[in-house]
């Protein structure tokens, strides 16, 4: 793997929100990029940094306020403007209708765009990347070079639940294969953006409806634990049925889960595969990435949310509770950070690895 | 029906817990029954109601404090102290330890006992009763009283998640049979008394875990939704896999459910269901029974336990978001309160049922 | 007093509020109003109520969901939509802006507005009323339609915060007078409406800030506990200095307050101030007010918002832990509900006193 | 000052409390101290560590669960067995009860003790220290030493959120004196210790009653803003009067703070002294204390307890919204960890200034 030798400059796009913030504090520290742009929409253009947003990331574990960036002045959202800055690698936070449209100007501009929208998640030519669990998905981005004719590339990450939800899957169906999967979502408020969620909604509540969710479960695990056949995708065959829900937590989805394997397997089985398994990437040494990705805990009543969910900066992702299923095979319940590991923090790994993969030139 | 009289005594063990307190609420405005003493345990009997225990109950909603009994003074929990002063029916909010040991004792000295414990639920010769459910159960009081060779009798009312589930269920086994059954709660914190659940261990957060949950959501719907055959009962053959989870929420479990059915039905077969179902006792007139003991929410968001929980003073259970379910046939929500539909009203309907019954004389 | 013989026709501004939601739940059970028209904004205008906006009360404590007004359509806003309709009086929770717009309109226009809008509390000739402490400020209103030569008038209620603060101090102020008042507030996120605070801001949060909350605490008390001189009113010479913040709490605003008697008193005369208080307008009878307005609680950890905040619909204001203070003379605790007794109560009780009072002819 | 040469054995008493898993977390990673023993109740003496509690602090903020000693067999607390481990300083998290037995019989055996109880703080020889304020209260040691005859000493800090108060009124003390402060106080639920507050109680609440803190309040800041007369103490002459509250926050104390001064000033003279406050300690680099122990905040929204708490692990304390007082003469917010600043990291700071300060031999 090349480590660059120089800062690699990038961009943000939709920096003032809620995983926006996460980027900037992310990047602010990264070692291989250097952030040159910061860019919101149309109104916010032209204004410092911290008077367009409030920073709502505590101080200790994030380091400066904005990033350090307070001062910068915000950007639009333009190609011509980011990419004539040198921005080659661009991170996206966008709503979905400016994603549609903004995306893929900026890799038809010669951009690398990392997405956290969904509005391009499942087309048939963008990898749906999570580097430990699909690394060779990131091929099909040259493929969309190919049939878009465009220099730079775009590489989504997946909705924040479908990316711990698939996390906790892929030990398994790597092993044992997958037929079905049931899943219940206790999901924090923080996935909604800010101001997101009301409080009016969800002190002491638990809200049983979360719009479009529940479909991105039914697909993205499918597609990203799929097959890649040299050229395209084979989707795996597993079945996914979502349930999801509100809760008042800030930071942190937690999933109950339930399996059907396509092998028959033992609880020890199954324990072994989460603990062994530590992904494809292990060997890269990526910035963002963990020696183990998945921890297993032996507590019973582990993971939790308030304990475990800032673990290795919000980027592991969290098992526990492993057991017999009545109807199905095994159950159990999995943790991940929505606004790291499932947004800002996938977004950049996959970045690196399209650095590392030599995608992208250093 | 025979409505009393003249209003019978009953007596209250483990008066000064949560749902101890919700018993004495409900009672103090009970149009067939007269509390004649409230017990405790041993190190708080002679002291004063509201000397022994805070009230907990919103003023409000709760009429009021210590449900007019404050001055009262408590009376230890023994069969001698309570039967003596003319309580026919004892209402236990006791733990399962003081259960196992006082409840045969009051039956065996002539008192109905109507229990929320866990201890005797499973017990081959006690109902498991929830009135619209399986009002005919209460015939296994009799055996009991055979086998027993007392002229008192217990009857349980069931955990207070396996309540909401089976109220949920009910409708679903008559009309279509269930094979399988798939549940995730979040559960509020009541349903682990006072003190409880310390506020360090919930706020901000969800916890994967309560003490022997599962186990009784796994077997208590299949006793109480299985069929009276006139001297004993045959389970249901449904099974259960139940996830149970706490979460910041004060009053009322949410469950996410999904079922397979014995027979093949549609979305719209499975509303009507619902919607026509009355229960087992709508004619009864039972003072704490509900003509609607079921409610089906329209709208995609609802059930949510803040807006909904303490509908008809907390004895109406809430399905909504009926949808397909990829894996089993259908999944939706339900919702109920814990600890009055949970409960202290599930305990005395129970009793209620029985005056009606003609099992206890009015 | 005379009771209306006929239901009088009111509409509402600002229905699809958190407190327009509070008058028609509160109107929808009145027994001297008749509901004519709900009025919300230009782009709701032509809406079905249920359409236009979500429910946010509890089902039991507030009867049907929209107060049974689920299909009535959406009115504009205008004095001649509105009075042209039969509409006499005019309940606004209207937000500032269109409120100094409006309220003035529908005065001129013959209709008597009670307002929750802060826009003209301050005005020299508005009464800024809460009956029992000051129902003979209503005459200001005689001065203001001849001043401005209207048939109707407007009448104001105060900020949520200054209507429990005042209803506190009211005892005092009348037995010794009072020279300074120090209160921080804990406030309750529906006082900020809906959507108003985003959980993100303030779930395990304390905010210290509340814009243009203490400025409303300094100025309305001392208008509200001024004196009437027949034709003007001499506000009260106290001094307010209130500290505001926002705290995890849905309803309800808590306030430790500080005084400075103007005549020495011993904590027992304080005590029995607050004890003996009944206000001004006990022998009224209006259907929303409370024999006893004001509730002294003796348990030293008491008034607490959950228990408390609901008692007689939202309409009593409690204070509880009296004490010497040691920099001033006393100090103690207030609450009281920030959108019924602090909005929508506090304008329908205005209505009620205006018409028994006949300054509206019923 | 001189650096230990080598790690100094320390002990920790109540280890398995809420304050005692911070010391075992913060002594963990400590530069000078090396943990020889955590002691424990008679019952858990023995167990190990991981046996005898659940660790509540979150990962990744706090290291290694259990601070790495999981496997360590807990103690008794007894002088003769822990001192006889070579603990030459022991930090107490004990209850009043057993330190008010056990912390003179540790410094009568020669230990250094260093308390977060309040058994002892406002004795006239036992120095209540927080180092940046009052490091030369120290002496009183000595003189407690000559006193009582014995090697050891014992060393108090103060009531969590006296400290926090405290560090906000040093720069104003020193700098114009102050003659009254009045502190309405937003108190986390860690403050209770664990179990604590019940969820039942707190969640979605506000209690308007701690036991026994606004005592704490009205006499501990006295006692360290006072003058340290070579051989004594002459406490400081404001009066403190406040009221203490309850609120669902997991960790730090949020104060409303109003302020008389003995000698008048201008805002800005304020400002100024809260931003050039550096306390008395700044050159002497212990590894606990902060180059700047007081953060003066310009946004009118902040500190906020969830963005600011853990800013420097918790040691720093936070003021903002400074501005004038109505009826004293300025008022401002205040925030610290009560748990860090107010428990652990403020008894471990003592210790390193009596380290730094020779009273304890390296």
């Amino acid at each position: 793997m090349a480590v660059p030798r120089a800062p690699i400059p990038v961009a943000v796009l939709g920096a003032t929100g809620v995983v926006g913030q996460r980027f900037v504090a992310r990047l602010a520290r990264h070692p291989w990029f250097c952030v040159v742009a910061l860019a919101a929409s149309e109104q916010n253009a032209g204004k410092r940094y911290d008077e367009a947003c409030a920073w709502r990331l505590p101080t200790e574990s994030h380091g400066l306020a904005y990033g350090g960036f307070g001062a910068a002045r915000l950007r639009r959202a333009t190609p011509d403007e980011l990419v004539g800055l040198g921005a080659r690698i661009v991170f996206s936070a966008l709503d979905t209708g400016p994603a549609l449209e903004l995306e893929p100007a900026f890799a038809a501009n010669g951009a690398w765009v990392f997405s956290n929208a969904s509005a391009f998640r499942m087309h048939a030519d963008v990898p749906l990347l999570i580097p430990e669990v699909n690394a060779e998905h990131l091929e099909l981005a040259r493929v969309q070079q190919r049939l878009r004719g465009t220099r730079g590339a775009l590489v989504c990450n997946p909705n924040c639940t479908a990316t711990v939800l698939t996390l906790a899957l892929a030990p398994l169906e790597r092993a044992f294969g997958l037929s079905d999967v049931m899943v219940t979502s206790f999901q924090a408020v923080s996935g909604a953006g800010y101001p997101g969620v009301a409080s009016l909604d969800i002190l002491g509540n638990v809200v049983p409806f979360i719009r479009n969710e529940e479909e991105k479960l039914a697909e993205e695990p499918a597609k990203m634990l799929g097959v890649w056949l040299g050229d395209a995708l084979r989707p795996a065959a597993l079945r996914v049925s979502a349930a999801c829900y509100r809760v008042p937590v800030l930071d942190g989805h937690t999933l109950s889960v339930s399996v059907r394997l396509a092998r028959s397997a033992s609880a020890d089985d199954v324990r072994a595969a989460f603990e062994s398994w530590r992904g494809a990437i292990a060997e890269l040494g990526l910035p963002s990435a963990l020696a183990r990705p998945l921890v297993l805990h032996a507590s019973p009543d582990r993971p939790q949310v308030r304990l475990d969910v800032d673990t290795e900066r919000g980027m592991a992702v969290h098992v526990g509770r492993l057991r017999e299923c009545g109807v199905l095979d095994f159950k159990f319940s999995a943790l991940g950070h929505n606004a790291e590991r499932g947004a800002a923090g996938a977004s950049i790994l996959n970045a690196e690895l399209a650095l590392a993969r030599g995608l992208i030139e250093p």
